[in-house]
């Protein structure tokens, strides 16, 4: 028998094709007509567990897209670890910004490039994999093993706190492990000690009760296009700052060690707009990228649209104008609070001559922070500094992943972030890449993160 | 031999057939894949202006949507008149506003729905019957006529000033009947002395090099909806005052004589805000609804749009966002020199961040204002008021037709216009319809308008 390294090393190219197979599914949780898609990676997921020794393998239904539950609970005494990804993907607009196209995985330079490949199929099968790998080559595992694999990350899992409250049974555990995660750079770790909880909302603006020619009405009739445009600017100064009244107050202020412990992760401006293309970073005034990213919170449009948006021109005044707006939140924030006092802004804000409906999305996610004395982070703490040779940067993610709060929230269990993906591979965007090294390091620092929780007990 | 009158009342449920036919043809100007259904309205139109008896019909190209010429010049000593009309349409989007299909020309309630019906097929076909009608039944014309009929007026006939230019000796007339206009009301009539000029850019706005993840990048990287809307709504005071740099300069200034004639226009502001669905008419504070919409100039976003626009939340700072506007110029406005100051003011809020490129459209035209004392215009106005028993208003239209400033600078000859469109008929909107009785209305009326021409001389 051989050991799990050697398992995993002679599975590569299997593993790899598996991915491939995964990301092949459009499973873009956002858009309806991709529901069905989002099931079959669901099924897929759960055949994938059941394959890799993983029991009592089901999908479960939620009210919206199904989440994949499986467990292995053969180590009485040992702890219980519930492992969390998902199958679900954004979607893949602009298609044309796409070297190849985002469903059909291609390998270029050691990268294996399609939507969802680094964000979350790749480093959601991480620990599949690494239990696969136990399971075949010592016949057990160091510990007790839940999975909650789910189809709606990318929307904001507007289902899954319910699910999880109506479940804290069946997902009991000591600690999360939360594959939905990164590495700092491919030679150096982070730990992820914080995340930005999350809101967002719909602006819709109606003015007259049909599009109508510019000549004729322009002028005398208010323009839904202007209107938006004076809503969306009002939120915020020139310079960044959010002006939406009440939206920083319950925003917890920086300590001066909280400044030291950020400034002490390296960040290269000079690469980082090189990267980005850009000349100028711009944010809040007063603090620095990391802590605009990680400590302040943020009101950002992140879709607008209204009139003509063909090529050459037509002189209408549409009659509705629409954007969507997305917050960044931090401790101290509550989603609800912010909703409430961006609805009033614009509220406020509406000019004479159009109406203005706003409704919140859905999905929010609550602000969340762990110790990083917390047992499981030492543990991973251990690993990475095995498996990289020096110590894990303790950073903050910019984004939100909600479910880490309802972990907290319904069964009292911190998360664990490891993960491998990287800043530069483009999720949410085309040309979403893994580096295939990132992916086979995956299930290695599984085995020995789960041999390490099961010997430490 | 019957008279015209009779002709035109027996062929009705033909010549109704036939505008059908016309308005089945998708001749959408703007958009790039119709450009071989401009070509087939122009095509329906040479083969039925060879029909009604017109000679040396041909269509000629322009470098861009071809035009249709015609004439017929057996009235030696008597003046020429040009006709002018357009056989191109607007854009249908939305598409899901519509009652019935754009292109399936439906009659309800007396009206006949569809893109174009009065916009301009059906006012457009109003001189065609009548020569039709009048060589039929007299077997000639009272004085020389020449048919211009483009396929190019809704992008702003980008090409037609070079081609008339470069056509003068074709073209040369002494006075040019624009069929492309409307009626005051169904038992009023107008005469159009003044239209407003036109000018219109694309905004385009770029950020980084790709689609960013809004958590990972929201709040140190700057946001180019947001940007967009910076500059967009900076371009407007909240009481609708343009504040471009210079917009206004070259702009004359009403006086208490302009002030007077146009408040001697009827207009019910409750029946107008009611037609419209708004509880509240916006714009340039000091002016009346028709000074707005005749005398002053205007600066609308027709168009707008950057991120995720589909149904759900897409957490995505864009790479890059869009708009489009469009001018509406009164005497003595130049639109070069209006796009000039609107590019500098572009460039003046560009915020940080960002690159903007600032792109005119080639489509300008220049405001125009005519003599209500002109010979046309007089012979327009007995017309009119034979027809409805009432003298016309001397009315201003806020839209642009830019030919007829092209026909003044290069063949030296004013516009009369002469059309039946009414203001509720949705021209550039869904549900666009012609009032059938209207549509019959325009070859009598253009029987009458060439004899009263023909006598007068």
């Amino acid at each position: 028998m051989t050991d799990w390294a050697t398992y995993l090393d002679q599975n590569k190219p299997r593993h790899l094709a598996e991915l491939m197979d995964l990301v092949r599914i459009p499973s873009i949780s956002s858009l309806p007509e991709h529901a069905t898609d989002v099931r079959a990676a669901g099924a897929w997921t759960a055949q994938r567990l059941e394959a890799a020794g993983v029991e009592n393998v089901r999908i479960m239904e939620t009210g919206g897209h199904p989440v994949v539950y499986g467990d292995w609970r053969h180590a009485p005494g040992k702890p219980t670890a519930l492992i969390y990804g998902h199958f679900d993907v954004q979607p893949v607009d602009p298609l044309d910004l796409w070297t190849t196209p985002p469903f059909e995985p291609t390998i270029r330079d050691g990268r294996l490039y399609g939507r969802g490949a680094s964000d979350d199929k790749g480093n959601m099968l991480g620990p599949v994999l690494a239990v696969e790998a136990l399971l075949q080559t010592t016949g057990t595992l160091p510990l007790n093993v839940k999975f909650l694999i789910e189809g709606q990350e990318e929307i904001g899992s507007p289902q899954l706190g319910h699910f999880i409250a109506a479940h804290t049974d069946l997902l009991a555990c000591d600690l999360v492990l939360n594959a939905d995660a990164g590495q700092w750079s491919e030679t150096e770790p982070a730990l992820w000690v914080g995340l930005r909880g999350m809101c967002a909302a719909n602006i819709d603006v109606e003015g007259a009760n049909s599009d109508l020619h510019s000549g004729m009405y322009g002028g005398a009739v208010a323009n839904p296009l202007h209107a938006l445009a004076y809503i969306l600017d009002s939120m915020h100064a020139p310079d960044g700052t959010i002006t939406v009244d009440g939206f920083y107050d319950d925003v917890a202020e920086l300590t001066e060690a909280d400044r030291v412990r950020i400034a002490a992760v390296p960040h290269d401006e000079t690469a980082y707009k090189a990267h980005l293309g850009i000349d100028e970073l711009h944010g809040e005034p007063g603090y620095t990228t990391y802590e605009r990213l990680w400590v302040r919170p943020t009101l950002e449009v992140v879709g607008m649209w209204g009139g003509f948006q063909g090529e050459g021109i037509k002189t209408v005044l549409p009659r509705e104008a629409h954007a969507k707006i997305s917050c960044r939140l931090v401790p101290h924030q509550d989603p609800y609070r912010v909703l409430d006092c961006i609805e009033r802004h614009v509220q406020a804000h509406t000019p004479p001559g159009v109406t203005v409906a706003f409704r919140p999305m859905p999905s929010v996610a609550y602000p969340y922070v762990v110790d990083a004395d917390d047992a499981g982070q030492q543990a991973a703490r251990a690993v990475l500094v095995d498996m990289y040779g020096r110590e894990p940067y303790l950073v903050r993610a910019g984004g939100s992943v909600p479910v880490t709060e309802m972990f907290l929230r319904h069964l009292g269990a911190f998360s664990v972030s490891l993960g491998f993906g990287l800043n530069d591979e483009r999720f949410h965007a085309p040309d979403e890449f893994f580096r295939i090294d990132s992916f086979y390091r995956g299930p290695v620092a599984y085995c020995q993160m789960l041999e390490k929780l099961g010997a430490a007990d």
